[in-house]
């Protein structure tokens, strides 16, 4: 009988050799370039062979270790930008690839894009290279102890003093503390502070920005007047090597300068300055926004790698012709849960790309003040980061189920991925007070079709509000639906802008008494319609980006995002009638007018097991990226976990010390009570 | 303006004053009695005032030192059971409260319940005393390194000599090596190890049970022949006081008396003796899938109570009246989603008491080899353990996220309960694999009542298939639902068996093709209908356990529960056409069929909300079980924080060892280079 430990390598060659695709060419393809996948496997070799970024002790640390750890990262990442002569680009590459909450990396997509938008042109040039070198390290504080989402129930606040021409900052209250900030903890040496404007009289104009530093720069001390410290462990250790932190002020003062007052400003005598649009300051969020997509893109790539490699050399269950027990991978109820994944990996990392050209073009615009491109922008964003934060923590946690008992391994690597991803849920924007901000977008765009001035036509519709044509047109019914329907990734983009169409209609109609749930039902529906039709865009734009049987392999992947996007939402579609079966569509002896989809979801699957090794090796992780010893390139994930195990602290003991102090009193205590009986 | 740091003690204060029920009724109702109830209290305050037990350092500790100091907290308990004269129940609850994976907890669920069922006479006598008094400590080895859920194909070999009358017990392969079992890595003295029963002549009779000295009992060190470990940490720092571990054998001789052969065994020739019903190993299965509906319930109950007080106490968003930012409890979309956590708390414990006579029930029938209830039963506790435990982590993950950035603390102690409890989803049997035994059984009693000779009628049918009395009458309809129909809760366990009825029907009716999800279908909708006429029952009965404010209140909670079910399960009622609304019975103005249950939901959730506090007090959990900054009792979640984070180890340091050796040198670099630019 074969060695299973043997068998899962030879698993692992026979699915890579069947797969239909050019691994390269569709990893070329995500990567958006040949050269640029290039110049990422360069980085990664680097890191690889720099014993500085081992990852096999990590596990065993203690937190303020993994802190530690991450400061010697940071600064080795600085080393080697030097010495390889790194592009700014190359270097975020390699932040990137070092699967750690860095704190320079808020400093980097925090601190310094906030200061790049609103410093006045000479806090700019007296800080810029300093900043954009890390001569010294930021943070940006926002968010207090008992204040995140409504900044402008921000208790900290900044008085003018036009005697001195300074601001007073202040934290009135133990509730004021500025709290999660990350880098802030035992790292910056300077912050932008969020804190409510005060004017000579008492007048208190809102959350404004002012750059405080808050460490020395000889000795790392805090400086007077700042009680700064780290907020300790997070959940299921989840960011270690962060140092989210703490800072109470006790009344320092600030030069005035030191407002961030591109927009907005003070006189010398305390006269405020009007801000040109007061949603400038929003800029710094929505590019942390943008940059999510893509992450959930890579996320769940990560955790897809990780749990279809393990379902590939994995056998259990059933014994087929061969004597061995089945591939998991080979049973419909664990690859479509995996499949699906690989869907959405691909069309969030594809997304991600052309929203942040998107931002690019929105900061060009906001630096000379042009705001016409904010607003949409700013739902975009807002209803995509809601959208992609729910699935890649779900996606996640499907991975890791779907391997099993070892997937609750801390080895599998998953565990650790979920507890660095799960937060997206809640910084950045609370997705339940995104959802808030959809539905009210929503509405409004709803209204402007019926506005009697001028109202919408189809061609002026706004992207993501383009699904309400449906609307202007009363003649128009959603499609009748047949087993054929589901090949037809047209079908269900028209299927999703229908119900974003008509849940808004009902939204709007049912506005003096919503139900609880309808916010989310509301902007999970827009922001569905929303990438349902750019990912119609980017199926028509395929066989321009990718040779023939790469194209019709991803295009199927596209087309299951879409069916599974359908499937999901389909308590909306029967609701509203939207899912409208024909006759004679059902299948034979079936009652249940979903089943043509399902069984379409499970062929599509079924047709994309065999791409599955190849569509996940086409993300390009390496072994030591995922350190995951179920998802080992080679398949060997047996020998890899007990390579593993070895090192483990408790086993470089035969007896644990725990045996004479515990285990030993316990057992006697027993034999002495059984002996007497 | 308020101080918001005091307003929390108010606000909670208020809360309190506010609820209508008498918390001590409602208590000693989920404790099945006051006197269970003070027991109870007894010991959580023996155990809190007890420094051994102190939790204020384990979120700093390395998991070898949390292995540890469970080690000492075992000993403890069982010091602490003979200085106070508890109960072997009295020791139980002390178990329970302590929320730590205890090594003693796997010999007391899984160890010794097996011994105890399936040892012979003799093996029992010689044996039982020393493992019910801890004087030996024992593992249940069932699970290898790459066999989990098909036992039969486990790869440890126990192969019968009958020149010396012993047992060879071997691991032939890496991948047979024993894995995952709890106690095993450094704790264990002795072990029942699963394995193929290979008898003169190389016939093999699959999988049986084999009482194995692990560790020598003067040294503790392992035994000659067997190679023996911890398999590492678990993920998102799960289970870290579990020493889960692994074994391989090495031709290990054990004498034939060892086998555990109440019901198989072999003669000293190796002569198979055949059990009376193969299904008696699962007994051991049984009893740990019983208690996990219990555990679930208590575990959302303690998330609950975090979450909700959170939530009492948390202002954010909109200015009320007063000038205070609104208590986040009052807003639906919060409340929607933590009200429905205390009606599944509030029925699984309920649930789990019952199953727990049940198995008692069943346990003793086993003992005289009466198998009669075992199938029902077998079924009832698979479809239970999924649907509990797929819940109760998804209630976990609610709970925390609802409480925004800080549930995301380690502090807050919910996501420690998730690591915890996470795993509920794939050990004692893998849901997905349940998921198919429930479907096979589903089938089984559908094709019972079509069964030519004596085909099954409405009093005839079991429990777990009662649902199948709609097919029976070929007159019945499911009922016409109009807004008042969500006031009874036999309107929703009418739909919900309906819909149990139906899909199995489609289910029977499609076998030859599938479709990937039909099991899990099939399996939730089973267990669901079953659940609903439960409650009902558990409805009926309130009248008599509890005074009538108390018990309305909780009735309240308990349709709660079956409206949330309903809504869950709209998909399979709207495309079966169970959910028919009447013309009038929607809301004006809606297009919505099923806009009427949502603010039926939204409606109880908010009569509800002045009941949150005074149902989660009911739990009875003290801040000590709970360890949750944010779940404090007095609501001073703020000060509790900021208590909480002067103990981190990194803020026991003004300046971080890692300024001077990565900090400073990375802001020397870049000084360096803004100097030169």
């Amino acid at each position: 009988m074969a060695d299973p430990s043997k068998q899962t390598g030879i698993d692992m060659e026979t699915a890579r050799s069947r797969t239909s695709i050019q691994v390269p060419a569709v990893r070329d393809f995500l990567y958006a370039g040949a050269a640029r996948w290039r110049k990422r496997e360069q980085i990664v070799d680097i890191l690889t062979k720099d014993p500085v970024f081992d990852k096999s002790k990590r596990l065993f640390a203690t937190r303020k270790e993994l802190y530690i750890r991450g400061q010697t990262l940071a600064n080795r990442l600085y080393e080697l930008q030097e010495i390889h002569g790194w592009s700014k680009e190359d270097t975020n590459v390699a932040l990137a690839v070092v699967d750690e909450g860095l704190s320079i990396g808020l400093h980097n997509v925090a601190f310094e894009p906030v200061f790049r938008l609103q410093a006045s042109p000479e806090l700019f040039a007296k800080y810029i290279d300093l900043i954009a070198n890390k001569g010294i390290i930021g943070c940006y504080l926002q968010t207090e102890l008992a204040h995140g989402t409504n900044v402008n129930r921000l208790e900290t606040t900044a008085t003018y003093l036009p005697e001195t021409r300074e601001f007073d900052i202040h934290s009135p209250t133990l509730t004021s503390t500025k709290w999660w900030i990350g880098a802030l903890g035992k790292t910056a040496t300077h912050g932008v502070v969020q804190a409510k404007l005060i004017l000579p009289g008492g007048n208190d104009l809102g959350p404004h920005l002012f750059l405080v530093q808050l460490r020395s720069l000889d000795t790392h001390a805090s400086l007077p007047g700042r009680i700064i410290g780290d907020i300790g462990p997070k959940a299921m250790g989840g960011f270690a090597t962060t140092d989210n932190g703490f800072a109470r002020f006790d009344h320092v003062r600030i030069p005035k300068e030191n407002m961030l007052s591109k927009f907005a400003g003070v006189t010398d005598e305390g006269k405020y300055v009007t801000p040109p649009h007061a949603k400038l300051s929003y800029g710094g969020m929505l590019y942390i926004r943008s940059g999510m997509v893509t992450t959930a893109g890579t996320t769940i790539g990560k955790g897809a790698t990780v749990a279809i490699r393990y379902a590939t050399v994995r056998r259990q269950g059933e014994v087929g012709p061969d004597g061995l027990e089945r591939q998991t991978i080979t049973y419909p109820s664990v690859h479509v849960r995996l499949v699906p994944l690989i869907a959405r990996a691909y069309v969030f990392v594809e997304l991600g790309r052309a929203l942040t050209r998107g931002f690019d073009s929105l900061a060009r615009g906001l630096s000379s003040g042009d705001t016409s491109e904010l607003a949409e922008m700013h739902v975009m964003t807002s209803g995509l980061k809601v959208l992609v934060s729910t699935t890649g923590i779900q996606d996640l946690e499907t991975a890791r189920r779907s391997m099993g008992g070892h997937g609750y391994s801390a080895f599998a690597g998953v565990g650790r991925m979920y507890a660095d991803y799960v937060p997206a849920a809640t910084y950045e924007g609370e997705n339940f007070v995104l959802d808030g901000q959809v539905l009210r977008a929503a509405l409004k765009a709803f209204r402007g079709i019926f506005a009697s001035s001028s109202p919408a036509t189809a061609s002026s519709l706004s992207p993501t509000s383009k699904y309400l044509r449906l609307l202007l047109d009363k003649e128009l019914v959603p499609p009748e639906l047949s087993a054929a329907s589901w090949s037809q990734p047209a079908t269900a983009i028209l299927l999703l802008e229908w119900r974003a169409a008509l849940i808004v209609h009902e939204s709007a109609q049912t506005l003096a008494q919503p139900d609880a749930t309808a916010t989310q039902r509301v902007s999970r529906a827009v922001t569905e319609a929303f990438v349902a039709a750019r990912v119609g865009e980017l199926i028509d734009a395929l066989g321009a980006a990718l040779p023939p049987q790469e194209a019709s392999v991803v295009g199927k992947v596209y087309l299951l995002y879409l069916l599974t996007t359908v499937e999901a939402s389909l308590v909306d579609l029967l609701s509203f009638g939207i899912f409208r079966a024909s006759p004679t569509g059902n299948p034979p002896r079936s009652r249940d007018p979903t089943r043509a989809l399902r069984l379409a979801i499970a062929g599509l699957c079924g047709e994309l097991v065999p791409e599955a090794i190849g569509l996940t090796d086409a993300f390009g992780f390496s072994d030591w990226e995922l350190d995951s010893a179920l998802g080992v390139y080679n398949g060997k994930a047996y020998d890899a976990l007990w390579a593993r195990v070895q090192q483990e602290p408790l086993n470089q003991t035969e007896v644990t010390e725990a045996y004479e102090t515990s285990i030993k009193p316990l057992m006697l205590r027993g034999r002495k009570i059984a002996s007497k009986l």
